[in-house]
């Protein structure tokens, strides 16, 4: 049985919201958690479920990164952070993974220094899952990890995004686009045109520019864009689904024929809701580690929680860190050489 | 009477889409039509309609720039398109504005080069429109006319969408963000970092840092970046909008109960649709030059094309170049000299 290692004390609504999703994955799927976090605090949440059969436990962690904090500052201050003794249960071998809905910047530095990067990795990149029309998923990657990136990063976001889309978005041969504002190769920015010819030359399935919609109309499995655009685009998407969401109730309340068709059809709207949802996809994982890290949203719900452990088990048995290794060393022996530790 | 010229040959559905919408706008506002384009379809073309009593006019231009164009090439080789011609009527003072829905960077590079820019204006930029929560519109520049825009760019786009906002939008007093990864300072790529001290030394209403969700959040009414990333955030919504819509539409056909739902709330989602629906909010206009200039999406229908004339009408009316170059001057007395002819 794989173990994941779940800061308890990250999110916005941590702990009640961690350990009910360490509960509902436990009863889910055949994995235990380390619950991690003040321990007096997190038995008393423990407590208030009927949960003494499953496979739950609780690691002492004395201090808390607040999303206030500032994150590099908060990394060096706290050393007994719950993220910190999270991930150091993975690097020593306790945990397969570590689950995280905290201040993302602050989760990203710690598991880049706890766990460390995969050989030949410039740097960790954030991938995000957006569902498309074509009912297949899209990864994007780069949504935060990463502003102001190289052409070189953007090459190593294709490969990272491309094991992902192959191994747990089970796309045989993922098509992999370049994020941009036209599909001619012409347009775009300096990234863009300096990345291309380095995307073109990896052996992966580059099908060239692809604009914002494509997040969305599954064109393009594998997404690559620099962090600031990809944070922008994701913290888009989430704003225009809100937005929607209450024009609709809005308009359904409008009046009474709509409000009873509203009732009839009210197991659509659940449908679409849940649809639209993101915590239906489980968080982000963070590539390129010698680790499974996957971090949630700060406003993450119980459900957000459980599906973020079920992809941190995927991702482990899924072999992903041991086939981004590989196809990154096929690629760096194919190019210049790689310039680790950067 | 305000005359505008419309380029009845751009969109993906010319010249049925701009003729109707033509009309649509002749019988709405009290505004003059100049339908540019050839001559002899465009008769036809409005033969189809009841129109001969409303004040349309059919201006001759004997070649057509199409989507498949490269931009650049185009313009120059082209000399009597549609979009040239209609440029040339605001130019020698026979229109007050122009709408298009044709090729954008052609349209961008037409009216720049026939129409010329403001005085102290580096580069044009285009700004789009999106609806918020609060019922306000937030003003997004630029949203694809400049990729690697300077920190100086950006200050002058937050003029320009400032001055749009207060005359067309009605905010008396727009504040003004900078797209960012967030609200915090620090957070950001060089780009925002460098823009922060300008325009916090501009006088206006600036409130720093928004995020991706604040194009619909309504905490600013100006939302300024570079056209590349304008432009990936406007794809964005757009991708999205249609998959909600799909998803929605296919829950709701699921069952037979739902269906009858749908039925009794059908206004709603016809009112939700038209909310969502960029055409309800006119075309994008290309702000900082001699004139006015409305670019509609190439798939633009009538409604869409009616709503861009509204706009040109607004435009000029409310004197937005006037004021942007008078709110130009005074921020370039207080500053460094203008780069004019940039």
């Amino acid at each position: 049985m794989l173990t994941v290692a779940v800061d308890a004390m990250g999110g916005d609504a941590a702990p009640r919201v961690e350990v009910e999703g360490a509960i509902l994955a436990a009863r889910s799927y055949p994995v235990k958690i380390l619950l991690v976090g003040r321990q007096e605090v997190l038995r008393r949440e423990l407590a208030e479920h009927l949960a003494d059969h499953l496979p739950i436990e609780i690691v002492n962690a004395t201090e808390v990164i607040t999303m206030d904090d500032a994150a590099a500052k908060a990394v060096r201050a706290k050393r007994d952070s719950s993220v910190r003794v999270a991930a150091r249960l993975v690097r020593d071998g306790r945990a397969h993974g570590l689950v995280s809905a905290g201040n993302t910047g602050a989760v990203m530095a710690t598991a880049k220094i706890v766990l460390g990067t995969l050989p030949g990795v410039h740097r960790p990149a954030l991938a995000s899952v957006f569902p498309t029309l074509k009912g297949t998923a899209a990864v994007v990657i780069d949504v935060g990890a990463n502003v102001d990136s190289t052409p070189q990063m953007l090459a190593q976001f294709a490969v990272m995004g491309e094991v992902y889309s192959r191994v747990i978005c089970k796309q045989e041969r993922p098509r992999v686009g370049l994020l941009s504002i036209g599909e001619e190769e012409h347009k775009g920015n300096d990234l863009t045109h300096q990345a291309t010819p380095m995307l073109k030359e990896l052996s992966l399935d580059f099908i060239g520019n692809v604009e914002g919609r494509d997040l969305f109309s599954g064109e393009a499995d594998v997404v690559v864009c620099d962090g600031f655009i990809g944070n922008v685009a994701l913290k888009v998407s989430e704003g225009l689904v809100e937005i929607i969401k209450f024009m609709l109730q809005d308009s359904l309340n409008a009046t009474i024929t709509r409000k009873i068709g509203y009732v009839l059809a009210r197991t659509a709207f659940d449908d679409f809701k849940k649809r639209v949802d993101y915590s239906e996809y489980g968080g982000a994982p963070l590539l390129g580690l010698k680790g499974v890290c996957i971090i949630c949203h700060g406003r993450s719900n119980p459900n957000a929680i459980k599906n973020a452990i079920r992809v941190a088990i995927e991702f482990s048995k899924g072999r992903v860190n041991e086939t981004i290794e590989a196809a990154l060393g096929g690629e760096n022996r194919e190019q210049a050489p790689a310039a680790v530790g950067d």
